[in-house]
């Protein structure tokens, strides 16, 4: 059988933005997001600005957070990143209103193709529509669309799209009951 | 269908103890809990007791324990906390003698009601009984009663109660085998 | 039934090495390798192999990176080791050649009887040969063998052996399809 040998792997075709840009939020990140020293919110909101984020007003985000690449990033209004949320945005995530990203989960959006002998780098953007909630220590993985209102469940894994209004549960996640908003 | 809307967010029932006390907390918590700087537990244990824990004697606190408020948590004796354990007791977390919470895992006692338009916050206690094995990365859920000797195998999520003498696993967590000791 | 009693625990056979180099490798870990500081490779392969770990030309070793002995650490050519990674080799760690541990993944040799009233400790030693891929969040247990090119799924947990050139998922995680190389 066939092996692969990472000596012929090739991510030269990405290019996620210049060094000094990622170098930059490097260290950004290191000092405002992924520690405890900044629990609040508007100064980090601003920060993601900066970076080229699309962050609407009243967008919460906790501490301990870490953002691969904020250029790659979009969040609606009133959204929540949660405590130690994982945004590997190899590719663009957008975040609708309304949603609940809890603490723990993680985002994610590179992928590598396992039939490829150089195990070929794949990034996949991720969607997450209005109302949808992402559960404590979730992942969504690359590619996968959350439709509005859908729930992922605690420690679930999303490998496929989320229905809208529905509740899911499992790795891999599967549909287990309708949300109804009263 | 009805949506969401986290402009409806109130929260200001919920009053988990004052804002110098929950402050400082924050900071020892940081300085001393999350960091790798104080290996040992006597320190750690003499600062959870004076923020209001029960810890009982020889209870082990490893390195990176995240805990939220300490007023919310008992310990019984000779109980250990592992490794990056996250204890997320927005309300009590009672865990009795000669329990193990490995590396990784986490004790979530805040939920919301998906199906309220303001995604209303809702907390429940965990209680985990002597002689429970909470394993590594394992989850167990708001409102969970571990009986007394249940096991939680690695990764698994416990949604509902743990009958006592039986191993769990899975996404939601189900009975797998009995537990019996020699 | 009988009851567990961790005053009985007794891991006084257990014996990683002296006390000074666990005291010192603890303080390299948490400055050079669970740190955002030091993001390059090189340096973090030098100080592992002054550890006394069998490092192949290049390895990657992302940041934030938890190793627990590195004197029971063996990683082949090419190899990556990704960002948050978990190594807690209490026992013997055997990672191949062109051999992926995605962002997150938890590699874990320690186990306890939980038949035992001691709780007595295990160690068992993890192989991970040549071309496999561990996935992002996923967990290795104590004592598995992952063959030649097998596949562990995001956030899966491996409690028995992977078969070479196979794909696996879930909790505990099971075969799911082949994996083939084009």
């Amino acid at each position: 059988m066939k092996k692969v040998d990472f000596s012929l792997y090739d991510n030269s075709f990405y290019r996620p933005g210049s060094a000094a840009r990622r170098g930059l939020w490097y260290l950004v990140s290191f000092i405002f997001f992924q520690s405890y020293l900044f629990p609040f919110s508007p100064l980090k909101r601003s920060l993601l600005r900066l970076f080229g984020a699309e962050i609407s007003k009243g967008v919460v985000v906790k501490p301990c957070v870490l953002i691969k690449y904020p250029w790659f990033l979009k969040v609606g209004e009133n959204s929540w990143i949660g405590e130690k949320v994982w945004i590997d945005n190899l590719a663009e995530i957008y975040i609708g209103a309304n949603v609940s990203i809890s603490q723990g989960a993680m985002l994610l959006t590179g992928n590598h193709n396992y039939k490829k002998q150089g195990f070929d780098l794949e990034v996949y953007p991720i969607t997450i529509h209005d109302g949808a909630w992402i559960g404590a220590k979730a992942v969504v993985c690359p590619g996968v669309t959350c439709e509005t209102h859908a729930v992922l469940s605690v420690g679930s894994v999303a490998v496929k799209d989320l229905e809208a209004y529905q509740v899911y549960s499992g790795n891999p996640a599967t549909a287990v009951r309708k949300r109804i908003i009263e």
